[in-house]
């Protein structure tokens, strides 16, 4: 089985590198898939913070994929015009047990025609963007799955989407030997209160 | 003011993207350092779990630094008998207003002497490793500050350190902005029981 995760320039760094490290941990620890990284082309790819990162594939490289992850970031915004890209999603994507994405992924999603119907999310800065896109139903949660379709919020909620879906993949067992291996018990600090107090706080994270 | 980001062979790939979306979000949101990534050689870095990323400086052209995080993971087996590493993170270690350690990178602060009579942690798996070494007091917290020594638990605890870290050194308001643009409002949930039931659990994951 391999698990997919695509890049492009200005791709935000934590969007991919948080699934990545649940996939592998997966790999090591409970059988899980290959991951690769997957790009239009494999050179450097300098990504929307600075890091510079060398894709393991180019689209005519790339092997088969079981999975297929879409990270967000600046570079969503050139990317959903980018018809190489989309090509490539649309088809891979339709061709995958799942695709998930990350944060603004889900832009690149719904340009390659996958979100029809489905009900998504994405950063809380860009729910509203999303939802104006129409046939798309946006929810406010820190993921959501809908059929083959998985979504998460912005940047960080990455790694909550990925131990959900190697949970409902490979089980609880396999999703709690990959949360104690990263030593995934965050901390629930709350800084300020931006997450109830800002106009566009999502849903899921104000206070009941 | 620079933040410079320690990478090695085997570092572990969310070690230290953890703290690099954190620190580069700073800078853009909240007027934090510059961020970099600086390695003994300026080539390509294969990490743990495969991903290969491109150092922005070698140790010789590195910039000053005002503060310096060491990410862990397998490669620092190796690395603590890296005689031009820990001259390297010695050198800086003791010009840096603070210097961070997560999950084994620890063992790399020690090996460079900036542990001497410090309170610290490491990834639950080498916990008892690193008590072993003496002349550290080693506690099993998510994350721990000791003057200017800040170290956290494992893989996903860099990016709670780097989060006090910012509310420490910029205030509440920085790291409130910083934790909102990453989304960094995590799930809690717990699969499976390892954090109460597995041996090597640490004190702060087991419920009271």
């Amino acid at each position: 089985m391999t698990f997919g995760i695509l890049v492009f320039p200005n791709v935000e760094e934590l969007d991919f590198v948080g699934p990545w490290e649940m996939v592998t941990m997966w790999q090591q620890v409970a059988g899980g898939p290959n991951c690769l990284v997957v790009a239009e082309h494999a050179a450097p790819i300098s990504c929307a913070k600075g890091l510079s990162i060398n894709p393991h594939f180019s689209f005519e490289e790339c092997p088969a994929l079981d999975y297929l992850l879409v990270p967000g970031g600046q570079g969503t915004r050139t990317e959903i015009n980018n018809a190489k890209l989309l090509d490539f999603v649309a088809a891979r994507g339709k061709a995958c047990k799942a695709v998930l994405s990350v944060c603004t992924g889900s832009f690149v999603l719904h340009a390659a025609g996958l979100l029809e119907g489905k009900r998504a999310t994405t950063h809380w800065g860009s729910l509203e963007r999303l939802r104006a896109l129409g046939s798309v139903e946006v929810v406010e949660e820190r993921f959501v799955r809908d059929a083959n379709v998985w979504s998460s919020a912005g940047v960080s909620a990455g790694i909550d989407l990925t131990l959900a879906f190697i949970a409902e993949v490979a089980g609880e067992e396999a999703a709690a030997k990959v949360q104690f291996a990263s030593e995934y018990y965050p901390s629930d600090r709350r800084y300020g209160a931006f997450h109830n107090t800002h106009p566009s706080a999502p849903a899921y994270t104000r206070d009941a």
